[in-house]
């Protein structure tokens, strides 16, 4: 038996740094098994799996789970061998086909996260982005400062929820706003294009959306959110329709946002 | 048997919204028992404690409870009693006492949020409140605004990770960095002082401070944290000492400077 805390911080730290290898060094294991991760985002979990299902070969024994979350898919591959080494083949082969069939969504494995990949990817180039938000209002932001060391990639941040603010921080043309609406690509884009000048930044990042419960139109219902990124290669921008929960719709805008600054960065169309 | 889906966001929405009223309408409950939350912020558990169990008077079935979390510590009274009257009796009398015990902690009850009660008083007031952020780089403004509606309140908010850009944007003077440090009271006072005046808002919040691992000195160990609010009544600083880990410090930053907003709207000292 193994008494744990219940509160889950402690719970997890126990876990990882005496139970787990506890049971590793005690129990005796009935052949090996390779686990492997590939995470991948800015994808459905149907969409993903209609690139995937029909094409990979898989020995029967190896197993691929898709374990869908709210910052993406992870694809988790089981393969179990005699040996360590037979393991690590199998796992190895899937990993291969997987990155072929699905390469462009995926961002990173295991451990990874966005907001640590796209962090890494900021450092090796010694590039820096700064962010203008409107819906997401600071948690683009503090999602990319989680990382440890993110002082060295991100240099400022405004969170400009009114339209005075926006013209006022961003240099956002009143006309534009006017004309297409706080919550338009045209927004968002000159909202990037202005947060990357402002912080003479690498990348500009901003979202403008609907996070609901009001607020939508017809047009523009509850979950439509606009994410634009400014680099040296200008500006784009994407729409999203997200669903009609303020809670969800901002933290996918987050995760979009984050996926759409490292394309941004390795130039992934 | 009741089954119930594994994710969470579901399982919450059916229990709320199916098993509990279905378990209310069926089960006869042997008389009737008052469950009431008041919740407290910016004060341990154990100091907390000391406040109130010397002094409070409850009859023997009446419980407390103390239940801590990130956000504060929420008091939980359970008054069973023979009909709903006596129970509801037995509660008022000690939510009563531990109102004139710690009155001056208890931002709300029950379903309350230290967010949505600041939201509430801002709204009541016809005020506005616009943010500066270092360590927890619009973690602060993205919980203001969970709040549907918030943009009612919340004009705008800036992150400023790099020292020009407290500089830039908020119109920090170099030489009180120079002096003090960007971590330190005088800074986190020109930081709220600045954010209040740019965003022409009636309460300017800014949180300035080591969240860890590394930038930490013996004089400003990791987890040092100054916040300030500046309002018509001035600026007022405190300094906080919070733990070694990063999120840990992040979050309480957050509430302690919430917590210090709403004693600046009510004036409380």
């Amino acid at each position: 038996f193994a008494s744990l805390p219940g509160v889950p911080r402690e719970m997890e730290i126990i876990t990882d740094e005496e139970l787990i290898p506890y049971l590793q060094a005690h129990l005796v294991m009935p052949g090996h098994i390779k686990i492997h991760k590939l995470k991948t985002t800015g994808i459905f979990e149907s969409a993903l799996a209609e690139k995937i299902a029909p094409f990979i070969k898989l020995p029967e024994h190896v197993r691929l789970a898709y374990l869908p979350s709210f910052s993406g898919v992870d694809l988790r591959i089981i393969a179990p061998g005699g040996t360590k080494e037979a393991a690590e083949k199998s796992a190895g082969n899937a990993i291969k086909q997987l990155r072929e069939l699905a390469g462009k969504y995926i961002y990173g494995e295991n451990e990874d996260t966005l907001e640590g990949v796209v962090g890494k990817l900021l450092t090796e180039r010694n590039q820096t982005v700064a962010t203008a938000e409107s819906c997401t209002a600071g948690l683009l932001a503090g999602k990319i400062t989680d990382i440890p060391g993110s002082s060295n990639y991100f240099c400022q941040g405004v969170v400009t929820y009114s339209n005075q603010s926006k013209i006022d921080l961003l240099g956002v043309p009143k006309d534009i706003i006017e004309k297409h609406g706080a919550v338009s690509a045209e927004t968002a884009e000159a909202m990037a294009a202005g947060i990357k000048e402002k912080a003479d930044a690498d990348y500009g990042v901003a979202v403008t959306g609907i996070a609901g419960p009001d607020g939508g139109t017809d047009e523009k219902p509850v979950g439509t959110v606009f994410i634009a990124v400014a680099s040296s290669n200008g500006v784009v921008s994407a729409k999203h329709s997200f669903s009609k929960d303020r809670k969800s719709n901002r933290g996918r805008s987050v995760y979009a946002a984050l996926e759409m600054l490292r394309r941004a960065i390795l130039e992934i169309k």
